[in-house]
């Protein structure tokens, strides 16, 4: 084994993932797979068709989109290889030319610019892994999951509907309650900025506004102060609140479109709080109108949150496209369950190798098990009957199946409770399977 | 909207993702989702457990680990960044940290050392994608998926029977007939091995030899004959064949064991024509027993391969560890699939938005459908019916629920079978589901 010499003498290699990555044991991994079979089925029920695109951008698709400047800055770019790095190198031109998305939306913008012969409104959801640069902390990683819902083409706050009422069947489906929904509109934001304030004022002072669920009002009412100078504070009745009815005139439509939005949501998910929460301005540069966020009551931070992105398919040359999306916080969401404990564990049956020669045997009662749906575990290799039964218990199968010299003699199968030790012989014909099952139910 | 005014005037950015990498429309889409569950819900019947493991690592977990050294030339290196990139640059250190993991067996070895208190034999899948730098041509791409299941802890052929048959249960449950399984072992190609041949030459020679699926046998024995020079020829059975009765002294016990697994399997799995095949040799290093190949009689290149790496835990600092494991072809076989058009759609249900009005009525309808399973597409604009139909007809809905003024007075709901273009009239009430159902089956 002559090529396997160069590993021996090596230093030890680290055998963590890098910093703000995760892996996955067993019972999380499946956690999180059944999770988002529950998100893929829920999102179909409501009419939504998946897409599931690049994880890898041209830069210059992830970089001046519109696509808020702090993800942008966030981005892991990747190198360029091989004779275009060296010819990079020598020119002193960029060293990247790929990048990991940091989103689902900025890559469906570019999805929906390439095919505009899908029919529109396009009710399109998505599932798969962003990354970001950030500075790892609790609970914040650089890689992980969203789960995006989005309408491209329809204009009318039926959308809003449609992708809202789908992600709150997520919560319904997977039982958790005590779930808010924020509400809020760009337009009755923007109603409110003085006149003479510049975009980066106004800019600065959403960011500064965004900050109300953490700090005091006083706090965030002296910094919008200091932001926005000597200008007229009508800006104040973001903060102080006002019902949707008082809205300026020159939003009073988006105003009303907003209350029917809530009223029927609030039909439809009495579960769920549905409120305008006139201070709720979401990060995103590209968000056009109606903007929500999902809270949950014992938690800070959010589960979700999206908006209407009417102008971002312009960005990719495409004509005035009207859409609205969201996500659901799925690592959040994921956390949550996992601490209710919600995984299912498919049940499984242990079947030792009782010696050499019984492979065969034991082999095609697996396979014949398996092929009626029973997820057995066959031990790969003849150990001692000590190390095979520590393995069940650290494995906490229910059931172990034994099939030695004398039982294939008898025609019969030992089932062992791995609890209770009690042994019961069975048939080892057509009547195994269902006692196997009857079994399993008891368990 | 002052900070939309950026984008107006940019030039027009790319719709494509970067070449090699592809975005999946959704009847790809829902093929790939269904065909990984189906993979995942085989593999877990077989008893493995599902991990999922970070999709970048320190690029000194990528480098130097004997995971093939064309696999290590094609990793996409991620930059350093901010103020570690400044440094590097000062001192002209590497400019990259991280890479995009090339396949998967390299990181579950880094994640089965790190946790070495999960009980072995380890019986363990994972699906994800993967990531070369490679030159994008037909069927090759940069980004692609790989579903590898393995044992780690297990060394008798035990260990390569379960893996095996888990693979080959996917393939018999897609209905995919006409595959091949081609078995060889390392150590009984290392014993065709001429003494006096450096582990180069020999490495030359085995890269040589991989090439007999594609050139004639006299073209491989002449690129051999030079690599090793005036060396004996005893490698030429290899190429000639032989049969594992007739295996060398030193490798007696490696084909006896080669030869009841292949048994074995011919037996469980009788639709697979199973094979000796002595001039397989697989690329990767670190393997270092059974290698295995899947391949289809219509089609080049494999299905799915795997083999042997008894020592690649060592790499990252655990004990010896004995493990087989394989991966499918998931690209090569989502394409079969595709071909055979296997893919299933969720019957779906079309639901017109007659007036913005019935906006109210027509989504607690839709919601009370998809509660029983029934998914529905409720419009979400208040447009022309025509408009409307036209997305329906162009979707291919097999039926539309009409909910208009007329049906709520009178308590009925109108189902229009949209390629007969028949109608029925349904009382809305309780009744209705069963309905729909009814239809949809017809259909």
């Amino acid at each position: 084994m002559g090529i396997l010499v160069v590993w021996v003498g090596m230093s030890k290699p680290a055998v963590n993932p890098p910093s703000g990555f995760r892996d996955f044991a067993p019972a999380e991994a499946a956690l999180r797979r059944e999770l988002l079979q529950t998100i893929a089925s829920v999102y179909g029920l409501h009419g939504f068709q998946e897409v599931s695109l690049s994880a890898l951008e041209n830069l210059s698709t992830l970089q001046g989109k519109g696509g808020g400047t702090d993800n942008e800055k966030l981005v892991f770019k990747v190198m360029k290889r091989g004779e275009e790095l060296e010819r990079a190198k020598a020119s002193q031109a960029d060293l990247a030319d790929l990048g990991l998305r940091f989103d689902l939306t900025l890559p469906l913008a570019r999805f929906c610019a390439r095919f505009t012969q899908i029919p529109r409104p396009f009710k399109v959801f998505q599932m798969g892994p962003v990354w970001r640069a950030d500075r790892p902390q609790k609970g914040r990683f650089r890689e992980f999951f969203q789960c995006d819902v989005d309408i491209v083409g329809a204009q009318e706050w039926g959308a809003e509907l449609e992708v809202l009422l789908a992600i709150l069947a997520v919560f319904e489906k997977v039982g958790l309650e005590g779930l808010e929904l924020h509400l809020n509109d760009r337009n009755l934001l923007h109603s409110f900025r003085p006149t003479g304030a510049s975009d980066e004022q106004w800019s600065k002072a959403l960011v500064a506004l965004d900050k109300l669920d953490k700090l005091e009002a006083s706090q965030v009412i002296d910094e919008v102060t200091l932001i926005l100078g000597g200008l007229s504070d009508n800006w104040r009745k973001i903060v102080e609140g006002f019902s949707l009815t008082d809205a300026p005139d020159s939003v009073k439509e988006t105003a009303q479109d907003l209350g029917l939005l809530i009223g029927n949501l609030q039909k439809l998910a009495p579960g769920v709080r549905v409120q305008f929460n006139p201070s709720l301005v979401r990060g995103q540069d590209y968000y056009t109108g109606t903007i929500f966020e999902l809270r949950h009551k014992d938690l800070s931070g959010s589960l979700g949150g999206g908006g209407r992105y009417n102008r971002l398919l312009e960005v990719f040359g495409a004509a005035e496209t009207p859409a609205f999306g969201g996500s659901i916080g799925f690592e959040r969401l994921a956390l949550l369950l996992e601490a209710k404990a919600l995984g299912s564990k498919a049940p499984k049956v242990f079947l030792p190798l009782l010696g050499d020669q019984l492979r065969e045997p034991c082999a095609a009662l697996a396979q014949r098990l398996r092929k009626s749906g029973i997820a057995v575990d066959l031990y790969p290799d003849a150990a001692k009957l000590t190390k095979q039964f520590k393995y069940a218990d650290s494995m906490g199968f229910p059931l172990a199946l034994i099939l030695g010299e004398s039982e294939i003699q008898s025609g019969t199968v030992k089932i062992k409770n791995l609890s209770s030790r009690e042994e019961t012989v069975s048939d080892s014909g057509l009547g195994l399977e269902q006692k196997i099952r009857t079994l399993l139910l008891v368990e």
